[in-house]
């Protein structure tokens, strides 16, 4: 495929803009072809407008439809073969085994929303039957269901090329709920994204979709993303990236003459408790794991375990020590982009230059090859970590920081003033569980998903998954952003008082023409 | 009952303000005994910190314990017997017949979410099941269900002492869902509020719920409710009342540093749509309805439909003289506070004296008896109200106006300029629905409640209710104040990775003891 850098206006191209940029390759620090169009204010407007335009027709289209057009955006994501991997590598120096699978998830998560579509129920299809002989007032037929908001504005993220990105979590999410979208493509892989965004175009074309029902801009100024979420058409914003992004993008949102829903995932330092009897008797497995799951990508997960608790004990020396070296042994590659890379090295700098902060290891990053980092391993006492608020911040990359907790009135303690994460994780012997029961029930108040005895890298996309959160891991702890509950951020719930049955959404029909479960006068029926 | 003025901090009294106000009767501007102390910052910060406690303890409630609560309410409640409603209209200026219907309303919506909790499906359990075999990499165990959010403020509502106040809507859902409350008082009827608070409280002794699950405030100025909205423990926001004041709370609780969700029922004008077969065939008995509909509590039902379009025709000028000497013929009792008649008396005078907007009928109040409102009837033509933004927005009170609309693409055209209302209705012979089928499809995107051939005052609390709908309407479109889903805006989703069965939540195990729906592995099981 050619790339030519041009933003996508529905199904038009458009490069209007003198101002230009190009991707970046970390590994090299080369700059890749093309040009990319930064997207203007006409191009924003004009992306909008038909989003707005095509949300009249899309909203109306039924589940079997939403689900061929995802199939189908499936089906030409997997047609772009290879060239896709090797232009996703380039840009983001992820090695293509990762990428590979990325798109794997990416196909698949596609083709669940497709699934959950054709199935139906998702629309949570409510029916009261009518009583009019009813004292003192008749009591109407009404029957409610969930439908579309909106056009949608979606904001990649730099870490997720493919799944969180053009036709990531966000995007599938609104398009099965019946929204058009405008995607801010990452100025990170913006050859990716028009890969990814011409496959969307083609399943468009194929499924013969409304014009406007998706939109590209390319921007590296904050100008282009805020365009988007001011502008009165776009009615909801998905969103993954940094907390500083993300809450400027909310109090935008917010401040708006109508304010609209902002679901932004700005990250998290995924907590980790160790307890007791767990340390004695598998301090080497889970440091092995531990050094795993923070280098996994060198250290570019939302769900990267960034501060692991251990109460004070000889085995938490050893545990320190067992962290460190496994973390010593794994080979770094080049971070997303220079802008992650200098973030991470000053992050380092600052806690390295904490007198209250030992470092364990710090691996020396290769200086001749570009973007590389070194993993770190820092810690601190508890004591230390309750007085020191930076501690607890996400310091995005391959690194984490181990506190010595005193007892276990410091690790309630610690759990309390938590503020909110995206996953907490509880390592811990079945009395060990038993005992921290307290903690588990805090930590649920923070967190989307809570783990016991496992590793917080690697999100399945599923029905019950929740990535989500207490602020400031999110701006919307009643939400999720990966797995099929996605799709409720999208839609806003309609009733229908004393229709004929005509008139109604099939979902909402006397016979039940789709087949879905339907909660009849409170009761689920189908 | 005695009534004594004091706030409630969770179950102990407090009065330590030298501030202090008194109820007034609307239908004879006396005031009502006793003096009500204004809360302090310290008493707010109390009710806040006992909010905060008790939730650590309720949120572990099994679903029927917090149904025996509910049911304990509804049965204090009740046993106040004639003095509430002797207070409530005294405070209200309500007719008793109102009240006591009011009264069943907030039972019977105590005893629906109490079975909803007794049902228990409500919490939305899915289940993926583990796969340790999946390549390339095995599947964990996920669990989800719904979790209580945390604290939450409640702002009652002056027109609905009962159903949208201390023991209401907002309070109800946000008990079911295992959150603990802090209640502002409406300061225009305090004594209502302490006799349901002192149920509240009653039925917390006996059902032995912990101190803190409950708190009410007064206060006339904004420094109270700004005080619980912007109190760190508090995590979320039920309110029913004006724009201005939904606003500025949504405002202030966007800008602090952890942000909570609103849910602000902000009015609505409820636009009414009659169409032509409809208007030739029933103009009088639509009109008659009307009438009813506009003057019912003397026009204060965030439900009332405040525009009426219809389009031009001879019938329609028949239409007009129908309904003006309809709406004639209605005696007008006291409006609830001089604020709200104060209000209203603006704009009646503002619409009388815009020279593009006729008046088709204006009441006289009588002015010897205080805070009466005259009923008014104006009209205007489609280009007048296409020009003219004011008005759409709603005139709280007994008055409508009617638009004569020119033709259907018109008709068109102002649904598609429509802003955000609680609830549209139309009007339509089976033809009319056939051909007008896009105004439907229009007006679903503004409102919560589409209504056809039937008058939208009189929300029925249900299942499928939704009340609710776009911005201005509410400050958050995806949920509705009325109705079991209201419970929905108290919660949010945790998910469980790898927990043994003893450790999980009754809703989640393995054995399904509380024998819910769960949604496992993507499909629906009991």
């Amino acid at each position: 495929m050619k790339l030519n850098g041009l933003n996508f206006l529905g199904n038009a191209r458009s490069g209007e803009s003198k101002v230009t940029f190009q991707a970046v390759n970390p590994s090299t620090d080369e700059n890749l072809p093309p040009l990319y169009f930064e997207a203007t204010a006409d191009e924003i407007d004009a992306a909008a407008v038909k989003a707005d335009d095509a949300f009249q027709q899309y909203r109306l289209k039924s589940g079997v439809e939403k689900a061929v057009f995802l199939e189908t955006i499936a089906e030409e994501i997997a047609s772009l073969g290879d060239a896709l991997i090797e232009r996703c590598t380039s840009e983001t120096a992820l090695p293509s085994a990762r990428i590979t699978a990325e798109r794997g998830r990416t196909i698949a998560q596609l083709k669940l929303f497709a699934e959950l579509l054709r199935e139906g129920s998702w629309v949570d299809a409510r029916i009261d039957t009518a009583q009019p002989e009813r004292q003192p007032l008749p009591k109407p037929d009404i029957r409610s269901m969930q439908k579309a908001l909106g056009p949608v504005g979606v904001f990649g993220a730099s870490n997720f090329p493919l799944a969180f990105s053009v036709a990531g979590g966000d995007t599938v999410s609104a398009l099965a709920a019946g929204c058009s979208v405008v995607v801010k493509a990452h100025p990170s892989h913006p050859g990716t994204c028009e890969m990814v965004a011409e496959a969307v175009l083609e399943a468009i074309e194929k499924t013969k979709m409304p014009d406007g029902v998706f939109s590209m801009l390319h921007g590296t100024s904050n100008a282009v993303g805020m365009g988007i979420v001011t502008h009165p058409f776009i009615k909801a914003i998905g969103f993954t990236g940094s907390f500083r992004g993300g809450k400027a993008i909310f109090d935008a949102a917010a401040g708006r003459a109508e304010p609209i829903p902002v679901y932004a995932e700005m990250g998290s330092s995924n907590p980790v408790f160790v307890l007791k009897n767990s340390l004695f008797q598998n301090a080497e497995s889970i440091a092995a794991g531990l050094a795993n799951s923070v280098t996994l990508g060198t250290g570019q997960f939302c769900t990267n375990p960034g501060i692991v608790f251990v109460q004070r004990a000889a085995e938490a020396a050893y545990f320190q020590q067992a962290l460190a070296e496994k973390i010593s042994e794994v080979k770094m590659d080049a971070m997303l982009n220079s802008e992650i890379h200098r973030a991470f090295e000053n992050g380092v700098s600052q806690l390295s230059a904490n007198s209250d902060v030992e470092i364990l290891f710090a691996g020396s990053a290769e200086t001749v090859k570009p973007n590389r980092a070194g993993a770190q391993v820092f810690t601190a006492a508890g004591s230390v970590f309750l007085n020191d608020a930076s501690l607890e911040k996400e310091l995005f990359g391959p690194a984490t920081l181990i506190v010595i907790v005193e007892d276990e009135a410091q690790f309630l303690n610690i759990a309390r003033r938590l503020s909110g994460h995206l996953t907490a994780t509880v390592f811990g012997t079945e009395p060990d569980l038993e005992e921290n029961r307290q903690l588990i029930s805090i930590l649920e108040q923070k967190v989307g998903r809570l783990l016991i005895n496992g590793f917080p890298t690697g999100v399945e996309v599923c029905h019950a998954m929740v990535h989500g959160g207490a602020f400031p891991a999110t701006s919307d702890s009643r939400m999720t952003s990966v797995g099929t509950s996605a799709i409720n951020r999208f839609t806003r719930p309609v009733c229908y008082q004393n229709f004929p049955d005509f008139l109604l959404p099939d979902e909402l029909k006397d016979n039940n023409p789709l087949g879905i479960w339907r909660k009849i006068d409170g009761e689920l029926r189908k």
